[in-house]
């Protein structure tokens, strides 16, 4: 069985958003899926996804902090930089992190960790609406 | 066809640990697959898993000592600090390598380059066994 | 159905090469599937696969000076040198950028953003030509 959907995620401020709830809730029909795994795609190369603590707000601060000083804005060897100093650390931040992600799927739930959560990382300033791509497959 | 089984691992000490052949050990049916893929999902947010180099344990040391410069513990900056200096760096270095990995599988076996092997990254000092999910599929 | 094939990129140079046409060219089954999944394996330690921004070439450019700064060659405290020094870096760039890409395909195409393009990341000086394995399921 195979289910593909486009979700269009609620734009976010910079920083990084637990949004498991916000796409469980676009796949009722993954209550279907007895073993299987499901992929998120986000189409974008300035935001992207992880998987982290679920919990204290304070670890997703400690992310934006850590990602912004590893890769930091205006550096002066950057050449790409028309789209505002944003622009290019957004770039690497999201290959650094990833544009997606595979969980596998058991007795028709996501089958996380107790404490895993899916995070968006939202790298631009105004990075506005954000569209994932899900498929499911399993049996 | 799928299979899917949850392993857990031997507790391992902080550092970079081949667990290929741990792995493959749980897995005798992966001989019946012709065509297929591999999903291994970590179910933490303080561990990680990467593939690389398995032969000079002096790649897995490097590893461990670049990882603990680039995310140093007790930066002035962190506010999630309850769960000791190793706790916040733990889950940034498990953004960074990922959670889980997904492996060709081809005529029964792991289609893995002759130098690849999989890692089990364990960012705690004491991060005692660790749950992974195992979902095979394919024809 | 179930797709899988070993293609050898062409050599390149140190640094970051939009690869999506070449991989593409190999696969004329993809437009078979109208609801899947491209699994890209690249069956190496010293050269990676990520996703970013197909366009400016700048931004490659600015990938290969930012990794550079992050992971530097001849650091003191690296053991594994027998390689030369472009080795052990190799081996860090790669797992920090991954080594395998999963892409939804959608009517027959690859289901990527608009700005969304395949890099290959050629970590040593001298890689020479690089295998990948792809797998593409779908129905």
């Amino acid at each position: 069985m195979w289910l593909q959907k486009q979700i269009l995620l609620k734009p976010r401020t910079r920083g990084f958003h637990l949004i498991s709830s916000e796409i469980l809730r676009e796949l009722p029909e993954l209550k279907n899926i007895s073993t299987g795994l499901m992929h998120i795609f986000i189409q974008h190369t300035s935001a992207s996804l992880t998987i982290n603590e679920n919990a204290d707000p304070t670890v997703r601060e400690d992310f934006e902090n850590h990602f912004n000083r590893a890769v930091p804005e205006n550096h002066p060897s950057y050449r790409h930089r028309d789209e505002g100093p944003d622009d290019l650390p957004a770039h690497i931040k999201t290959s650094l992190l990833g544009n997606s992600l595979n969980i596998p799927v058991t007795s028709g739930r996501l089958n996380l960790g107790t404490w895993q959560g899916v995070y968006l990382c939202e790298h631009r300033n105004h990075g506005g609406s954000r569209r994932i791509v899900v498929t499911i497959q399993g049996e």
